[in-house]
């Protein structure tokens, strides 16, 4: 399984918005295929596992991160190759959450004489595809919130200087992190402060669809973001309230997509954003905003998961600014929390990486969302 | 040497301002006898195991944490006993920074024909006793500066409520570091917006010496911390450059020290304030400031040790608290940065601690400071 998870992680950034899957067929102590769904419309990992297969998978054992699907999307169910196939034993990492799926493959396998081991690794199977899981149950992108901060809190110093806030591994992991989501956001504000590419600097990276909130159409048509946009191979977004048709054609003679949203409060209705760019098959979303962008998405309730770098520096200073900033709680009972079970430290050089998936009221396991899940992997 | 490690840390917030010291005789593959440094000015963790041997310890081995001393200070040299009590070899965990020992103790023994070995668990060992290694070196408290904050780096909400921001586990451990150090430092708004105890409040727990710095002497008569008072069990400091007789009487009779010091730019100065500190044998204080004191400290270059206890928890709020404030640094660059190779992160319960020490320009084991030390443990 643990193989079946690496294989899966070979689609990052290319199977969006479908889950990522490995899976690895072993007959008699040794492996004789293995596959992983390497890209959206494209087969199944079940598939390429069995084309893969140096000789009969009769009788072999498949091991698979998520349920095999039993219905008919842009692919035909996994169920019936793994049937046609004759394999014996399907060991099977996460159920699939979708309604359509949800127990039914394997109901289907066992109902045939295969037998099926579950929950296998399934923590690290679940968290492989927890961009997924949410957005085939909700319809709205996955956000993560990311920020690099010092040990004090600050994200810049008093003067607003913040190159550079973490190390040269802390910020490589950032660009990982750019390729594995499909998109990433930021305010304006940010963009008129440092005039930032947002680009996914890996060799050979996907770049992330590029969305900028920004109420009045501030952003400059001399800024990087927008000099550097191409429908196909650098999308920008450009989220506004404003109407001005005129100013608008500029943006897109610029290769821009201007997205005009509802207004509340004098600002782009952050929910209404969420379900335009969910409807666009946006997965999933790096928010790398600063304090005020930060608080309206956190407190709007779209954030899922939080990204902290933090650094082994101090900067101190009243005035310098903190990840999230805005009105904030008022009793620390209000606060925002994140869910223990899935907190995690990692170190990146000298920095540290502390991340976790917010506690909404009731977001987990049992959706009652109907949608299809046009490809199950 | 885990043993007598642990053996020790027995003696934490007694031994001070001496290290901390555990010993284990090993004889024929058999522990024969064991002690620690027990008390400030009594007997040393050697001459304990020894007391304690169930068998003759001749030809037996030694496990030390912190070479044996060679000099008559409160007690005589510990060499001398382990050479009298003919001890075969000795295992050691750290040397002694101390110029009156620092590697002599060590050549004292070999040269009786005592087999030696050194920098077992050394990191440990060091570790166990880096405020007596600071203290003797500088004549200055060790000062831990700590702070509890959530991961968006606040310590309190926009509205000022700060309670709770971490869970017990926690706080609990917070009440062993005030039993651990011997003084407890909070800056006078805290205690007129608090009104905190700052007592050490574990089961058999030693109070730790309260410090308040209050320039002006605005600490409340009527505060929990001055009606708490008590020269013996639970004393109080109150640094001040306030020179009303009549106002210092008022504590003074309320069982409070009142320590004037220097003023610095309309403030105590700090310095002044930590060598009179370190001249009244406080050897360590855990700096519990708000962040106005935090930053005078750490600014003052004053500060060796930081502990970040991290909430899973967003409290967002341009207006809300953080850790460190004042000027703050005005680049990166300048920021105070904590060694690398000292950051531990440990979790507590739902939160966690992120320690480590701060990087001075040259403050590590070279010592050149003549102070003799007292007591070798």
């Amino acid at each position: 399984m643990r193989m079946a998870l690496e294989l899966a992680k070979k689609g990052t950034g290319r199977v969006s918005p479908n889950p990522l899957v490995g899976a690895v067929l072993v007959k008699n102590g040794e492996v004789i295929g293995s596959g992983y769904h390497e890209r959206y419309g494209e087969a199944h990992a079940e598939r390429n596992a069995l084309a893969s297969c140096t000789e009969s998978p009769e009788g072999a054992t498949l091991y698979v991160t998520l349920e095999p699907c039993c219905h008919y999307g842009k692919q035909p169910p996994c169920t019936l190759a793994v049937l046609e196939a004759k394999i014996a034993r399907v060991v099977v990492g996460s159920g699939d959450p979708n309604p359509l799926v949800a127990g039914k493959g394997i109901e289907i396998l066992r109902n045939h004489g295969v037998q099926v081991t579950e929950h296998v690794l399934e923590q690290e199977c679940r968290e492989l595809n927890r961009v997924f899981f949410w957005y085939i149950r909700t319809g709205l992108p996955y956000v993560v919130m990311k920020y690099a901060m010092t040990l004090d809190g600050k994200i810049a110093t008093a003067t607003g200087a913040s190159k550079w806030i973490t190390g040269e591994q802390a910020r490589a992991h950032v660009q990982g992190q750019r390729n594995r989501y499909t998109a990433i956001m930021a305010g304006v504000g940010t963009v008129l402060a440092d005039d930032p590419l947002l680009t996914c600097r890996i060799a050979g990276g996907r770049n992330p669809i590029r969305i900028v909130c920004d109420t009045h159409l501030r952003t400059p048509l001399t800024s990087k973001i927008v000099e550097t946009a191409d429908r196909e191979s650098a999308p920008v977004i450009l989220a506004t309230c404003c109407q001005d048709a005129e100013r608008k054609t500029l943006y897109e003679q610029s290769g821009c997509q201007v997205l005009v949203t509802e207004e509340r409060d004098g600002h782009l209705d952050l929910n209404d954003l969420m379900q335009k760019l969910g409807k666009m098959k946006i997965d999933s979303i790096l928010l790398e905003g600063g304090g005020t962008l930060n608080w309206s998405v956190l407190n709007a309730g779209l954030v899922n998961h939080v990204q902290a770098y933090l650094a082994p520096k101090l900067f101190g200073g009243r005035k310098a600014k903190t990840p999230i900033e805005g009105e904030g709680v008022r009793t620390p009972k209000q606060a925002v929390r994140l869910r223990a079970d899935t907190m995690t430290v990692t170190r990146l050089g000298e920095d540290f990486l502390i991340e976790g998936e917010i506690e909404h009221g009731e977001d987990n396991d049992s959706g009652t969302d109907e949608d299809d899940r046009a490809n199950c992997g």
